[in-house]
């Protein structure tokens, strides 16, 4: 551990592994699953997606503490069709469900050509790209998705009503590293207002709305009553298609196979009040994985995609930019910084894992 | 034909298929084809998507005229994998090449749960949304996406280098009317940009930029070397996640199978000069189709849709809202209008008919 900043310290990878491991087996979760659930986790951290990794930990721990996931759940496939199957997430830990999901859709994938697997009565999974990047190695193209709690207000209303929903997927490359699409259907993400509020910044134009359901800049306002706004803004900017994009992860993953959905989603907390209805199973999630070698030798696909990548990035920049942008730029640049430097948490996260530590008794850092 | 004011005429929607299907067939498209082509051209016009709809009418004529799409091709199938097929569309009249596609994945996927295809080869196929419910009556969810010829610039960079590259979707209901999503991945649409050129308007702010990369709203700027801006404007506004989306859009319809992709998907116009570099074959499509009674009775999958949308229309109203939207409104307000006062076309539009109509010597109107 070597701290380069009052609010930044750095870890090495497998010691943040190990001790969110032992974190989940303490809160009775089995061996493979605690290491797959830890091993979402992290790599959050490493991609820098802060908001989805260790900082969650503590949550985890309390939800298991307070029975509101259940650490010994069996997933089971409850029905099994050629080219899609639907999981019974048994109300477990998502990290550890949607890895069992996704692994059954891969493999299916390779046998069919494409295979998708729908869960329901699961739980918050993390970041959907982890999912999406399983099938990377076995030449499989992957797209993963999940409903969430709702924040956003639909095109037209003023309340939360949907999730910020994030759609995931991941391509096969030869010389190139994978292209890596991972992204919230809002136009901000909660963690982005958060931030802004704790430093007294102003948001952008049209990314949240007040409790009467106008455009703000203020984060304050989404904290008292208000709701973000789907990727666009309002309608005149093309909020309607975000709001698109979030009923369609929400219709595909919630109401198609009968996990909640809309504002009916459980919110991810100890103390949650259940809402006024009770609909559906948990939280729903889909995963999907094609086969580029299902038309022609996959070496030869996973080459088109460098292409495909050199050629974006040949165009000619944007005042500002070093480089166009490839889907996963981002996370690939994050990871590198952790490999290099540590894995960065911030001082409030190791204060709260530091806590985690003393009460069960695991080494940590 | 009913005239309600000086721009735009009404149509009985039977006499316009009429037409469009005997113009497809002189122009040498075979009678089944021809049909099927005129059926979604006409869709678009009742839908209130003029841009789509018979205004291209023309275009297609002299396209064929031109050998520039084969008017007696036979698209085939020329992999097949249980859950996945690629299809060669001779390089056809898109609108019945994808109608040809979405035949296959819709019986395919009555048998496996899901099932997909892919097509290269093909041409513009029109509205996307169209495709998507096809399987409505079979108790299918339906996706459908094509690649489109490059007008987006990408995140960082400045240049046309994708297509504002639509994704449809549509859910079966039972007594609500279908949920439709059919939208471009770019934050307006060129015929948008076109509108507030002719009247002299502007645009919204960060939907195109000039050709120096700079957003803009002076619609003139994108005819001068400018691009439209992806879905969510620029960076600081989410327009990484709308480059995200038509890159999705683009790898999955073009680079994937073997069409062509980004800046190299083939013009709409008789007189396109080829892009520098040729790169796969034709447009590329990507059609999908998932089974609501996979896991339960469609019937309770239905009445699920239709809660979803009663839960949303529930909402509390945004200023200047009558009702909060569901995907799919907008089509639906248009078609009823269509049905009531006649199917509307632009009196340029009808013009151009009626010198199609006598240069092949067809009745209209």
């Amino acid at each position: 551990m070597n701290s380069r900043s009052d609010e930044i310290l750095r870890f090495p990878s497998l010691t943040l592994r190990r001790f969110a491991t032992e974190v989940f087996r303490r809160s009775g979760v089995e061996d493979y699953d605690a290491e797959q659930a830890a091993d979402v986790l992290c790599t959050a951290d490493e991609w820098g997606i802060r908001s989805h990794g260790l900082a969650r930990l503590r949550s985890y721990h309390d939800m298991f503490v307070n029975n509101r996931i259940n650490a010994k759940a069996h997933p089971r496939i409850i029905k099994d069709r050629p080219s899609l199957m639907l999981v019974d997430g048994d109300n477990g830990l998502g990290l550890a469900v949607g890895a069992f999901a996704t692994r059954l859709a891969i493999e299916r994938a390779k046998l069919m050509g494409t295979a998708w697997v729908s869960v329901v009565n699961s739980n918050h999974f993390g970041i959907a790209g982890y999912y999406a990047m399983q099938g990377l190695a076995d030449d499989l193209i992957g797209v993963a998705m999940t409903n969430t709690p709702a924040l956003v207000a639909p095109t037209g209303g003023v309340g939360r009503r949907l999730g910020t929903n994030p759609l995931a997927a991941a391509f096969p490359t030869a010389y190139e590293p994978r292209i890596l699409i991972d992204m919230a259907t809002s136009a901000i993400s909660l963690g982005s207002v958060e931030n802004a509020r704790r430093e007294g910044t102003q948001l952008p134009t049209l990314s949240i709305v007040n409790s009467k359901g106008e455009p703000s800049t203020d984060p304050k306002d989404l904290f008292e009553g208000g709701a973000l706004l789907p990727l666009g803004g309002v309608r005149n900017s093309g909020g309607h298609k975000g709001y698109c994009l979030a009923a369609l992860v929400d219709l595909l993953c919630g109401a198609f196979p009968g996990a909640a959905w809309g504002p009916f989603v459980p919110p991810f907390l100890v103390d949650a009040v259940d809402s006024e209805r009770v609909v559906g199973q948990g939280v729903g999630h889909l995963f999907g994985f094609i086969s580029i070698g299902a038309f022609e030798d996959p070496a030869v696909v996973r080459l088109r995609m460098d292409d495909w990548i050199q050629t974006m990035r040949a165009s000619q920049t944007a005042e500002g930019y070093d480089q166009v942008m490839i889907p996963g730029d981002p996370e690939l640049h994050a990871s590198a910084d952790s490999a290099e430097h540590g894995v960065p948490l911030e001082l409030s996260v190791h204060n709260e894992l530091l806590a985690l530590s003393e009460k069960l008794g695991i080494v940590y850092g």
